[in-house]
């Protein structure tokens, strides 16, 4: 009851009295010219999905994508436009097919997860056990799945804050490594999402030293049938063929692009997304809409003239296979100037809610931030700011920053599957991004005070 | 107006002064038990698709669902179970890639038309070039097309009739056959459906005499991703693989099984599906849910008491690919016995409308069956009645019948796609549809008066 007491009367503050510290780059009049009429953004995800589309970490397409990208950031007018290099172990899929073989002859839709091991060439036969979590999975003897192929459920469902991922991630994260432990000859996995479509959700798994074997994932209607079949009969075979490779070292990079501000003593703000997607699908919500909505943001601050503080807009390379972008950006750039973070990885549906990092001493200036996204219907929340997988490591050194927290209720429907193309994202909530981004930037990027930062952070438990 | 009134002068009819003219069978209880309870439909659609899966017509699949039909339908308790076989031309998919190789190289998924020719095993590389219909491709010059690929959209949409299958269904029946004609080396379209997932729908294209060349489906994502391309360039070069191909005449066959009456001389009545299934998915809105419809109504008059006219219910072979099954059931049978027709293939949704076809004299049956199916939400309509692939050749021919038209608003988005699969099937909309189909066949299966024949009727325009 005292939070929505104090939305009411944050929101009850008469405009003069919040203009009275609101910088001169007049946040809300660039919010809302942005929500209305933003074309930046939307022009970034339709022309980088359907002029490159798919651009997996290490390749040629990721290449490819990072010289588009120097092309459109000056294009837009940003100064200081680059990439920075990095290498990276790159990893590509190969032959992925599966069959059961009996007692119910059928193909089965599969997909290997990044970094799985391979099959010989000639895929593997063997029975299915099934565990319906990763729990019973951990719990089971060795001599019930040495062998065999491991199937292993979850109970998924959406949810707004998109926390389920978290939740039964370790299904895809280490089912993998704990059946090649138990002497699995493959691990297969209900997809993590919450769809109904025949489009297998790849993503990374974890081996944390353990020697990979072949490791994918079934869509959601190929679970459930395999799900079935194994309730009817305590003999299903199945053929797995999956041939997926390291091909060595390669190039990744970051794409960095400058909004210079006038005072460099008051630090410097870093946003950003990645660059990279999947393979299957052309990466439209993760993370092309990431990646236009700050960049649209910073340009709209741009243009309202030079701000106190440098805003420095990254896309990453290589987010979704290891992190090698956000590893050497790190180790170049360190943090000792940085006084604020922002990361959109999350996709394009509307932000809802705000939570914020900074040090007691910028209460006012969270305030009006908070003020500011209030109108856009985003309110403010408890909990720890987080950024993520990008930019993530700077929260933990003590940077201060915010999450522009994503409605996520249908994220998963098409996260890291073929489905994740342009028309998953809907302009007018694409736009709300950009105009939530716009003003909690434009009012960090001027305000008159010091940015304090924060004692260090341990890594996030997850 | 008058429609309207009319109906609601039949729902006003007092309950006793109906019941009058009803037969024994108490068709209002047996419709209501089975909207409340029914279980034999869906147990029909989880098995089959479970157990069986894809079962393309001509192939080993769908023999072992005609051995699988077999023993369930004498599971059920139907009199006379049999198979009686057919002979068709039978044709498989191959291999299916394709990729953008310039201005925007990335891969595009694609499936095989119904009846595709193939290109080489290597694939052929050519310019794309597009048409926004159907209309537009038969307008084009030859030389705009010779040596290209050729590209057709269409702006099907969603409703409720589904109507928009016949009105936009050119493009697929068609769009190969008038490519082909004019040079193309190969002919794609944008998939026949209205959702916007990475699965194409694939679909029985008419090659009309033209000696066919490889012919594909798109999904709407891909689709409309080369729209964009071919918008941003006039040199959109691809290079797609299909290597599907005929594999010569094979066994298909037709599942028989009978609900017998007590009077031959009445007349019989033939309900049907179709058991076969296109291969991307396991069919079961298409059209495991169809068989399982009215096998469930006939089965729930049999346990009833045996009725005046034998029910006898036809699982089809090979409606998909050219209606073999069709054809060697009238071949065999004629229409002589036959006062009633009816088939359920519009997968599972809910029953909405009620179209028939009686000769005038059976006003009475007709208005007895649309007061018997109010209660379940479903109006008369006008309209010529026209059963299906299947069963319209005895409409044509003069039998009675009509059809218990579905709600087709999500048909599309799923037919003929890898994602026909059991998760698309409603559990209470298809118990809807097996008391609607209860409530018509006891009261045409137990009618005390005599059901005319009508006079023959061309063939449909379609």
């Amino acid at each position: 009851m005292k939070k929505m007491f104090d939305r009411l009367a944050l929101s009850l503050l008469p405009l003069p009295l919040l203009m009275a510290a609101a910088p001169p780059s007049y946040p809300e009049k660039l919010r809302d010219e942005t929500l209305a009429g933003d074309a930046v953004a939307w022009d970034i995800v339709e022309d980088l999905t359907t002029e490159i589309g798919p651009r997996l970490a290490g390749t040629e397409a990721e290449a490819r994508a990072r010289q588009w990208a120097v092309k459109r950031l000056k294009a837009l007018g940003f100064h200081n436009v680059h990439i920075e290099d990095a290498t990276m172990a790159t990893w590509v899929r190969g032959a992925e097919t599966a069959e059961i073989v009996s007692p119910f002859p059928q193909p089965i839709v599969v997909t290997a997860l990044g970094g799985s091991g391979a099959t010989p060439p000639e895929g593997v036969t063997a029975q299915v056990v099934g565990f319906d979590s990763i729990d019973a999975l951990r719990a089971a003897p060795a001599e019930a799945v040495r062998g065999k192929i491991v199937f292993v459920s979850h109970a998924m469902q959406p949810n707004q804050d998109g926390s389920g991922y978290g939740y039964y991630g370790a299904v895809r994260r280490s089912a993998p490594a704990v059946g090649t432990q138990k002497g699995a000859v493959a691990v297969i996995i209900r997809s993590l999402g919450t769809d109904y479509h025949r489009n297998p959700h790849t993503g990374l798994t974890s081996w944390n030293g353990v020697a990979p074997i072949a490791a994918g994932a079934l869509p959601i209607p190929d679970a459930e049938n395999l799900e079935r079949m194994l309730k009817r009969s305590r003999n299903v075979t199945m053929h797995i063929t999956l041939t997926p490779r390291f091909v060595g070292n390669t190039a990744t990079g970051n794409v960095i692009a400058d909004v210079p501000g006038t005072d460099p003593d008051a630090g410097m703000i870093l946003v950003g997304g990645h660059l990279d997607s999947w393979d299957l699908g052309t990466g439209a919500i993760d993370d092309a809409s990431g990646v236009a909505i700050v960049t649209a943001a910073a340009k709209k601050i741009m243009e309202a003239g030079r701000p106190r503080r440098t805003i420095r807009v990254i896309w990453f390379g290589d987010e979704e296979t290891g992190g090698a972008g956000s590893r050497a950006y790190f180790a170049t750039h360190k943090t000792d100037n940085v006084v604020f973070v922002g990361e959109s990885d999350f996709g394009a549906d509307r932000v809802w809610r705000y939570v914020s990092g900074f040090a007691p001493a910028n209460k006012p200036l969270d305030d009006r931030i908070a003020a500011a996204l209030f109108p856009l219907g985003i309110n403010r929340d408890k909990g720890e700011v987080e950024a993520g997988a990008d930019l993530g490591a700077w929260i933990h050194a003590g940077s201060p920053g915010a999450d522009l927290g994503q409605d996520g209720t249908r994220y998963f429907d098409y996260h890291h599957t073929p489905d994740d193309t342009l028309d998953k994202v809907d302009p007018k909530q694409l736009r709300q991004n950009v105009a939530a981004w716009t003003a909690m930037l434009s009012l960090v990027a001027n305000a008159p005070e010091k940015i304090e930062k924060l004692p260090p952070r341990p890594e996030r438990r997850q």
